[in-house]
C-alpha cells in the first residue's frame, strides 16, 4: 500500500494542500461518537470576522437537489453568503440552523429587528447508515464547539466531525480537503491564486469507485461478493464547497462551483437520484457589507476569459478532497452494529494501484 | 364603508372563496398572542392523507429570493412535496421543520432508515415588528396544534396564525384566501376546474397599495402625512400557495405558480429587493408514491394551451387573497407598542371606493 | 380624448420619456409596409462604440419563455450582450441573426478565427395577425436600416420597425419607451439615476386591458361584442429591454428585469401560455473587454438594498412604455385584410377615463 | 493498435451501439468537403413522423452556456420540441434554423397563421479551425440533405455531417454515438428500456484527453513537444444528445440530460469557459400533440427512484459516444492549411493502452 496518498491532475497544490490554504479560511469540528450515535458538525469560517456583517460572495450549482440543505435560496438571490458554512446529517438541519441564528443574534442584537434577519445555511447529507439520526442528537453546543474549534491552518479529515458517520462508495467516508494553485492567467506575471476544496463524502456505489483513474471499485467488488454494494440505490450525497482567493462575483462563481461535477464524476459518480450532490464556491477577495451606508467594494474581477486554471483547479480539488476523505477515514462501528470498513484497509488486498 | 370585500376579475368563485374550495385541502392555525409574542404557525395539509406517503405534484416560482424557507431544493428537483406546508415567522423556521420531521418519523418509523428522510417544507416571513422573533416562541407543539386543526372548509383569515403577527403595506396583513372556477377548456363541455389561494401576506410600502384597481395606498398616504411609510424599505415577503385539482405535472404547476407575480403585482407590488416573494402550486389530481415498487400514477394531463384559464384563476385568486388579508386583519399591538391598524379601520376615512 | 397619455406612478422622466434618456442608449427602425407584409426591424444600440469589443453588462428574466430568441443562452452564461439588441417578428430571427454576424466580421475581420464567434441577440414576437410572416419578408438590409437609423435622442413609437405588424389586446400594438428619475438612494445626495424602457408589446387578451388603472378593455369588449376577443387564445408576447445607468451586475440586471413583470401584470396581462414574454435589463456604467488582456472594469455597484427605486422605476417604466405603444399606435390593414384599430380611435367611444 | 474501440462500463449496448438502438430515431449527415469549406449538418430525428404535430418531450443540461443555440428557451417552458435536430458550425444557426422553419410550413401551411409558429432547434460548435465560419457555406439544401439522409439504423460517425470540421483533444473529432441497455429496474421482470447518445465532440485541450480511464493525452503532450496544446484556451464545444425509449416527463429528462457531464467529465473535460457544452434529452414513449383538441397520452411514467440504471446509462453512452467520435474521425485538411490528426493514426506512438 502506498504511505502517501495518490495525487491527481498537474497543479501544484498549497502548503497544506487543504482549503485553508485559502488564506482566512478555517474548519472546526464538532464529533458526536457515542454508540449508536456516530455524527457531528463542521464548520467553515470563510474569513476571521463576522460573515454576518462582512458578506462573502458565493455561487451554488446544484448537481442533484434531493437535499435538505437550508440557506441556498437567498444565496444564489443576492450571491452572498453570511453566516459560516455548516456541515451535519440531514435531521439535524433544524438544530444547526437554530444555532447560526441564536449566534448572530447574540453578536448582532439588531439582527431580526432593525437589521436584516440573517440566513442560515446549513447543508446535509444522510448518514443514517452508522448514525442513528432519529436520536438527532446535535444541538447548539455542538454547532458553537465546531465554530469554536474553527481556527489554524491544518483541517483535520477522514471520520470527523459532519463526516463521522459518512459512508462513501460502501466505504468509510466524511471529510476531506485539498488545494491546487493556479499560475496567473494570461501575461501576467504577477500572483498566482489559490483554489481550495472541502467534501463532505457521502456517496457512491462500491463498484462504481474510481481511485486516481483506477477501476478500484470494480476490484473490490469483485473480490468482496458478499457485499452486493451494486443492489443498494444510492441514499448518499456529498457537499463540495469550493474557497478561491481570486477576486470572482456570483455569477463566476457559479460557474466555478459547477466544476465541482468534473471532479466528482471522475470518481466513479453519475450523481445518483438519490445523492444530493450541491456544490458551493465563494471569494475571498472582498466582501459586502451587510449595512448599505457602508462602502461598497468595487473589485476589479477576473477576465472571463481567464478562468480555465481556476476551473481545472477546482475540479482537481475536488477529486483530490474525496481521496482524501476515503484515504484519512478510519473505519466506524455505529447503529444496529453497522461497519464501514477504511478504504486503506482494503487497498492492499486488491492490490488497487497494479496495472490492469 | 362597503360591507363585504371587492370582487377581483370575472370568474366565479368556489363556495367558501377559500383554498379548501379544491377538494381536500385544509388549513389549520395556531396562534401566540402574549404580549411581545405575536406570531404563530399555518399548516395546509393537501390532502387528508400522509403526503410522506401519497406525495403532491408541485412547482416553485421565485419571484424574489430574499428568504429563509426550507424545503424548495427539493421540490425543485422532484416535482414533489411530501409533508403539509407550513408557514411561520422566519426566526421560527428551524422549530417547525424539526417539528415535521418528528411528525413524519412518529408516522412512519422507517424514516430516515429504510425509507428516505423527509423533505421538511416551511415557509417564512418576517414578523419582527409586531413579533418579538428572537424569542423563538413557536414550538413544536404549535405545529402539531396548527396540524390537528387543518380540517374542515372554513379557513380562519386576517391576523391568525402564522399571519398574526404580519404587516402588509403599513397595515395589519396575515392570512387570506381566495378561489376561482375555470369553465372547462376547449370544447370540452366536461368538468370545470378550481384553483385557490393561501397567502401570508406581509410585504408591500403603504402609498403602493392599490386595492382592487384602486390607489387606496395613495390616498391614505396622502392623509396620514405622519406615516411615512415610503421612506422604509420593505423587509417584508410574501408566500402564495396555489392549489388547484386539475391534472398538472411539476413544469406546469411552476408555470402556474409564476402567475402569482401578476395577482401580486397588481396590488401595488414590485416584488421588493428585501421581500421573499416566493409561490408554491401543487395539484391534488394524483399522487405519487414514496415507495418506489408501489404503483405509478398515469394522469392525463391538460394540454399547455388550455392552461390560460388556470393563469387568470391563479393571479385572481391570490389578488384576492391579499385583499381578504387585509379586508379580515384585525389590528395588532405587539412588541415594544408597535401597532398595525387595520385596513377596514381607515376605509371610511379615505373613501377608498369613490371615484377618482 | 385626452390629448397626452396618462402617467403611471409618481417618480419623473428623463427629458424624452424614453430608453434613450439612458446616455448613449440609441435606438433605430426599419419598416416594411407592403400590402401582406407589415412588419420590420429594430435596433438598440446600448452605447455608440461596437458591443463585440466593449460588451454590456446584461440580465434575463424570462416570465413565459414560449419564445424563439435567439442568444438568450450566452446572455445567461457570461451576463453580458455583444450586439446591439434586434427586434423583429418570429420567422425573421434566422435573417436578422444572420445580419448581425455579418456585421460584427466586417467590424471584426478575426471574429470566429482568432477572436470568439459573436453572440446574436434578437428577440422576436408574432405578428402574423397582421403579416404574412411566411414570406420571410425581413433581410440583411432591413437590419443594417435599422442599425444606422439608431441615432438621436428621439425614438418613434407605435406601428413602426418590429412594431409595425404588432397586436396588443386585439388593438395595434407595436413599440413603446419610456424613462424614470430615481432619486439616489440611501443619504446619497449625489447623482440620481435612470431607467429606461424599450417594448415590443404584441400581447393580450382586449378584455383584460388595463389602461393607468382603468378597466378600458372591459368597456371596449362590453361596446364591441362582435369583437370576441376572449375567445382567442393570446398568441403574442412581449419583449421588454430595460437600460439604465446605474451601476450593477448581470445579477442584479436580472433582479432588475424581472420588475418589467410587475409593470406588464398591471396592464392585464397574466403571462398568457403562449405568449413570449421576456425581459433583458442592461447597464451603461460600464463595459467588458472581449480581448482577454484588455484591462477590465472596476465598478463600485450599488448595495442590493438601495435597488428598490430602480425595481419601481422598471415597472413603470415598462407600464407607461406599453401604454406608449398603444397610444402612440396607428391603424394598420395587413394581411387578408386583417385590421387592428389603433387604441386612440376607440378611446372617446368607450369613455375611458370617466369614473366608474 | 486494438482494432476495436475501447468499451465504457459494464452496461450492454443496443445492436447497433449508436443511438438508433432505440426505435425510431434516424440520423442523416449532409458533408461539406471543398478546400477551407470543411463543415457540415446533422439531422436526428426523434420518430418517422412530424415532431411538429407529434411533439416530443425532452429536457436541457446546460453544463456551459457559452453557445449560440438556438431553441433552448421553448423546449425549457414547455418541456417539448417540435423539430427535427440539427447541428451545424456556429454561424451557420441561422441558415439551419431558416431552413427549419421553411421545411415547417411546407408540411403544414398553417404554421404560423392559424397555429402557432414553430420552434427551431439548432445546436452549433465552432469548427473555425478546419472551416472558414465566415463563408456561411450552409444553406438550407444541405439541411434538406441531411432530413432526407436520417433514415436506417446505421449511424456514420467521425468527420461527417456537422462533425466534418470540429476538433476534439486537439485531434479530429466530430459525430459520435452509442447506447447502452438498462435493465429494468426494481422487481420489474418486464422489458428493459434503452439509452442511446449521440455526439458532436469539439472541445477539450489535448494533454487532458482521457480514453476509457487512460491518460492518453498526457502521454500524446509529452511525445509531441512541438504541439504545446495546454497554451491554447478551448474554443471548443460539445453536443450532447440523448434518446430513450424510457416514459420519462421534461423534469424527469432535464435530469437525464444533466448525467451527460459525468460522462463528460471522465474524457478529461472541466467544462472550459469557452466550450458550449449542452446535453438535451428526450424521450420516444410518447408524443403531445401539437393540437390543443387532440387527445392527450398519459403515460405511466418511471420513478423517479428508478432513474440510477438511466443515469448510468447517459453517462456511459456519452463517454462511448466521445470515444466513438475520436476512434472513427479521418483525419482532415482545411482552412488555411490546418490540420487535425486522426486518434488512430496516433495511438500506436504512445502505445495507448500500455500499462502506466
Amino acid at each position: 500500500m502506498t504511505a502517501t496518498p495518490p495525487r491527481i491532475g498537474a497543479l501544484p497544490s498549497g502548503p497544506h494542500d487543504a482549503i485553508t490554504d485559502v488564506a482566512g479560511v478555517t474548519v472546526g469540528h464538532c464529533t458526536l461518537d457515542e454508540g449508536a450515535v456516530q455524527t457531528g458538525v463542521t464548520v467553515l469560517r470563510p474569513h476571521a470576522g463576522d460573515p454576518y456583517l462582512q458578506r462573502v460572495p458565493a455561487g451554488v450549482a446544484v448537481l442533484n437537489g434531493f437535499g435538505k440543505s437550508i440557506g441556498l435560496l437567498q444565496v444564489e438571490e443576492l450571491g452572498l453568503l453570511e453566516t459560516p458554512i455548516a456541515l451535519t446529517n440531514t435531521f439535524s438541519v433544524p438544530a444547526v440552523a437554530q444555532a447560526q441564528i441564536s449566534a448572530c443574534i447574540a453578536a448582532n442584537p439588531e439582527c431580526g429587528r432593525s437589521l436584516p434577519s440573517v440566513n442560515p445555511l446549513v447543508f446535509e447529507c444522510n448518514d443514517g447508515f452508522l448514525n442513528d439520526m432519529q436520536r438527532m442528537a446535535v444541538g447548539q453546543q455542538h454547532y458553537l464547539g465546531a465554530l469554536a474549534a474553527a481556527a489554524g491552518e491544518a483541517v483535520e479529515q477522514g471520520s470527523v466531525g459532519a463526516g463521522r458517520g459518512m459512508s462513501c462508495f460502501g466505504l468509510k467516508g466524511g471529510i476531506g480537503s485539498a488545494s491546487r494553485r493556479v499560475p496567473a492567467p494570461g501575461n501576467n506575471s504577477g500572483a498566482a491564486h489559490t483554489v481550495g476544496a472541502l467534501v463532505l463524502a457521502n456517496y457512491g456505489l462500491q463498484s462504481n469507485l474510481i481511485l486516481a483513474g483506477r477501476p478500484v471499485g470494480a476490484r473490490l467488488a469483485a473480490q468482496r461478493a458478499e457485499a452486493k454494494p451494486a443492489a443498494e440505490p444510492e441514499k448518499g450525497s456529498i457537499i463540495m464547497l469550493i474557497a478561491t482567493d481570486a477576486p470572482l462575483d456570483a455569477r463566476q462563481l457559479r460557474r466555478l462551483a459547477l466544476r465541482a461535477g468534473a471532479g466528482l464524476a471522475r470518481t466513479g459518480s453519475v450523481f445518483g437520484h438519490g445523492s444530493g450532490d450541491i456544490a458551493l464556491a465563494f471569494s475571498t477577495a472582498y466582501t459586502v457589507p451587510q449595512l448599505r451606508d457602508a462602502p461598497m467594494p468595487a473589485p476589479t474581477l477576473l477576465h472571463d476569459a481567464l478562468l480555465d486554471g481556476l476551473f481545472q483547479a477546482a475540479a482537481d480539488s475536488v477529486e483530490q478532497a474525496i481521496l482524501h476523505a476515503l484515504w484519512r477515514a478510519q473505519a466506524v462501528t455505529g447503529r444496529d452494529g453497522h461497519v464501514r470498513p477504511a478504504l486503506r484497509d482494503l487497498l492492499d488486498s486488491v492490490d488497487a494501484f497494479a496495472n490492469s
